[in-house]
């Protein structure tokens, strides 16, 4: 049986005249995108232009909001209500919908942005809220998430989940990941990238950081855009998972 | 023969800790209205309100797009290009409609605020860029308007236009209004802005400052919220026109 | 001995189009003001014209910077580093110092707004940062504080702390506030409240919501000014410390 | 007689996660900055930063003051009135200046950025805004300026004002820039602005696109800091200065 798997990355993060990443580049390669709605990076014409961009090279558009903190790149926790997630979600989703659907496009998935996607793996308050928009907003949306709180609220609320899978950060044992604190968390080595990705994909394991084999969903693979050698990895991932025989596909056309 | 008019006034015009006019009891006068859609004011939380409120009382709500001025409340003309008016209103409209799906709620309409609002009566980029933007985003949008460059570009686009009727402004005796500048441009008498509202739309008719009879054409009155008295007098238009058999009822309903 | 006691209030908290209390009426009450310095409210405009008034009527003004949170009031903890707290308060103080100087005045005290005023009382690091900032702007200048964190740090460095008396809470047997989410944690009888002004300043007591005395320094009463009746109370405490021989003349006249 | 000269350039103009220029190569190249003050790039850490690394390495720290603009960058004509002009560079000024105070610095000049540079120049009520604000914030600085209403205002309130020569720009004979509009309105060949800003720092002279030699004044040469290749044409034209024997060193030094 054939492995199909989407690629993602966050796109349309610059600001005014500010830009992050080579997004150019990166759209040859992704299957999907999530898109700054303006609250942590983008302004309606970087949103234009990406939205447009992933119009014409088939590329699944994902309304990406954040908590409002464009200082902050959304990284900060602001002790925001449930309340306000709810309605800054809506705001955001809605903003780039429109800008959609002027470009004959439609948004098809969700992923919250920075601490506020960290955030929805264990608030439950917040998984609520922006489970509960997603659904009214278009119950065919795909929520993006790693295993918690919003992947469950979104189950539950009838929506289907892309589970992200997450390859350059070291396991604990337990499948949990080991703390970005903690030398050895992050993985910076391309090649080791690239194969830990394909078997995560492929076999459904990850390695722990003592060599325990962990079983791992993953629905879809993020990329970073924002660091150097972006691109390159991003291809090199890309390559490796075709050469082992995955098909890469946006999200939208198969996840069940 | 029956003539049947709107009843439009600007809300959710708060922003924050701050809030602007008595909307609450606005709401059970109007048929419509402007909800503000957080450039020039409104937040999420207001946005969110103020729909809610508009749907529980079958009021219209009709996005108002702003330049990006919440300092300055729109009314500074930010030089913005015709590109960065498309896509800001997209931006906002959006914003609002998501907020709006969240309540079972449509946007019935589109005004644009403010400088903006004057200046898409006279600039014929900004015109094509709103009424381009409404159409694609939905063709059955009134667009609110006075007449002028705007009303014009979306009447070519197959939209529907309601003429924003002035009541409360001095006009030469070529139809044109008397600036803001002369005295007695505004009138501030309630009795005579009544008197002349219901003529305005029973007999599309408003009298010039030399008592020449202009002939204007009135879908919806508007009528101001942030002044003081301005419930009342905006509750004496309506009497004053159900008084003279004029029925009130939302754009949407009746608008060919 | 006479005892002298200093009136503030937050000041100047409107931004753009929207207002906040009758800053006016106040001015004739108060002998110190914490302006808002545009972060959580305030702009160029109104704080220039919130300085100027100051000016005219001798009363001191001072600094009254927040988190970077117009929405939020200011009133949201962000999750800044103190590094970050550092650095705003440099920027707001400074705001505010030009504005100043440009009139013929000078700033006289700092008082952290809202969630920050909150934090640096039990936040060493940011009451370290606001303290260094202080000093290094002005060995001169007066920080606003309760007793806390802010008032050791700015003490050590050789500032001079105006403690901040609150009549309007209610407290536990141990001289802590009772919490607000309890019944009964703000006062709201304005007689009430005059009468334990009165007591607080004169006699350096507070009665427990028990009814025990407890010791409470203060330097300045905090008085009101956003709420319906704001100005009246105000006044009536003025007068009832008048009444009891107090003289009220602003801190940087007598603070040691 | 030894000719002295200043070289200037915009520094940081970031914002939150974004950067932009090599700030820290043209930091060893510079004799002065014009550091942006938050309003269309720079946020308070970002200030810090610069201020901090002007002071170390001996570089003149200048407010670079703009129109509110974070997203169009300055570049836009916001409409705003001379009082808001006044009152946005007094809170600019202030911001930077006291960053300044607490690294034991001090600003030596004020050049306004952008389309308010560009204003300045032309708008009499603009330029009599700045200078009144400059002369109170202190008598002793330099206001940064090309010739025009702006340098007319800072003599007039008796500011030193230090002219800023533009070599990299094509000449009219009457001494008139060439508009931008115009092909070549802007000349990009690095050994070509070399050569003419040494003949204008030198002789005082630069040449017409007819070959006409204009006089103009320069008593310090803007470079720019955020193109390709900026850092190399800046040090190219450091380089041919002192080769010409000019000595270059900070405004504040020298300037009478």
């Amino acid at each position: 049986m054939t492995r199909t798997i989407d690629l993602v990355a966050d796109l349309g993060e610059g600001f005014g005249p500010w830009s992050m990443g080579d997004d150019a580049a990166l759209l040859d390669i992704l299957t999907s995108a999530n898109v700054a709605c303006g609250f942590h990076a983008g302004d309606p014409r970087i949103m234009d232009q990406t939205v447009r961009a992933c119009r014409q090279r088939g590329v699944g558009i994902g309304a990406h909001p954040s908590f409002p903190d464009l200082q902050g790149f959304g990284r900060r926790d602001m002790g925001l209500t449930a309340e306000e997630v709810r309605t800054d979600v809506l705001y955001q989703f809605g903003a780039l919908q429109a800008i959609a659907t002027f470009h004959g496009a439609k948004i098809s998935h969700l992923a919250p942005h920075g601490r506020l996607g960290n955030l929805v793996a264990v608030r439950e308050d917040y998984a609520d809220a922006v489970a509960t928009a997603a659904w009214r907003l278009d119950p065919e949306l795909i929520v993006l998430a790693q295993d918690g709180k919003l992947a469950d609220a979104a189950r539950a609320a009838g929506l289907r989940v892309g589970i992200v899978g997450i390859a350059d950060r070291a396991y604990e044992d337990d499948g949990t990941l080991v703390r970005r604190t903690e030398p050895g968390a992050v993985i910076h080595d391309a090649e080791e990238i690239r194969r830990r990705t394909v078997r995560m994909v492929v076999d459904g394991v990850i390695e722990s950081r003592n060599g325990v084999p962990i079983p791992v969903a993953c629905d879809t693979v993020l990329v970073h855009g924002d660091t150097a050698g972006a691109v390159v990895l991003a291809q090199q991932i890309r390559d490796g998972l075709e050469a082992a025989g995955v098909v890469i596909a946006p999200l939208a056309d198969w996840l069940e």
